[in-house]
């Protein structure tokens, strides 16, 4: 505890693992994302709902990009988006969430468990790192990753039961 | 016309066509998409309302699939998603919406003009074409490419004047 308490996204952090057991609780895969804004305050949290909203693109990240840019484009221009915010979320971002990234100029996208199969940053298309990328977030990848991937394999080893 | 009235998928194309110059009369980036489903019937239609949403996502492409997987899903298995319908778009989709074409499961896109800068399809990260690429819908591109390559240029330059 005292090391999460020590990360500086510990909030953000905290707020993504609720939101991915709330996911998971409505039989949704448990992913969860919170966004901050540039002075660190939470602004959005969200877990995915591709079930609850029949809709494949109802993931965390996207979820909570929306209603986080909805809400600083009452305070700020709107046409700054999400730049100078950190999206936080417990899963390596897949390659539309990650793209997604880009159009919402997201500062910083901190994640938790690594997806070699489906994720779009440190795998797969490695979106960031294309020569062609818009808008090139920071990446820190791995945080709480133990426990992160622990709640995605919790999560399908009870759907295979 | 002629030439337009024989494509198979004309009807889609000209909706898509005239959400794309709505989009622009309303100052969106314009571009279109419709969604046929897999009998070949008009499910969903938008432009692009990125500005008018204050959405970075609202893309014409991921709007219109998400509005045709609701209507889609009333009539069957929401689980199919997408599985056999055809996106007709102006553009050539970005990676964002050529990566939520893989989750809805598409099963062809049809696109206007190509998009060497900020495509995700024939260009840049070329989703479809990668290893691991979890489905990978038909692709047909430059469908009245000049057409829909103008549309944008005439957009852009007003703006610069």
């Amino acid at each position: 505890m005292c090391e999460n308490d020590r990360h500086p996204f510990s909030e953000a952090i905290a707020a993504a693992f609720l939101a991915a057991d709330e996911a998971a609780a409505r039989g949704e895969v448990p992913v969860g994302a919170a966004v901050l804004d540039p002075g660190g305050a939470l602004l959005a949290v969200a877990g995915n709902r591709v079930e609850a909203l029949g809709d494949p693109s109802a993931h965390a990240e996207l979820l909570a990009m929306r209603d986080a840019a909805t809400r600083l484009g009452q305070s700020r221009d709107r046409r700054l988006r999400l730049s100078g915010c950190t999206v936080v979320v417990t899963l390596e971002p897949c390659p539309m969430c990650a793209a997604a990234m880009e159009h919402f100029r997201v500062a910083r996208v901190v994640f938790g468990a690594y997806d070699p199969k489906g994720g779009g940053v440190a795998h797969g298309p490695r979106l960031f790192e294309r020569a062609g990328c818009l808008h090139r977030p920071e990446v820190i990848g791995g945080v709480r990753e133990r426990e992160a991937a622990h709640l995605l394999r919790a999560f399908f080893m009870r759907l295979r039961e």
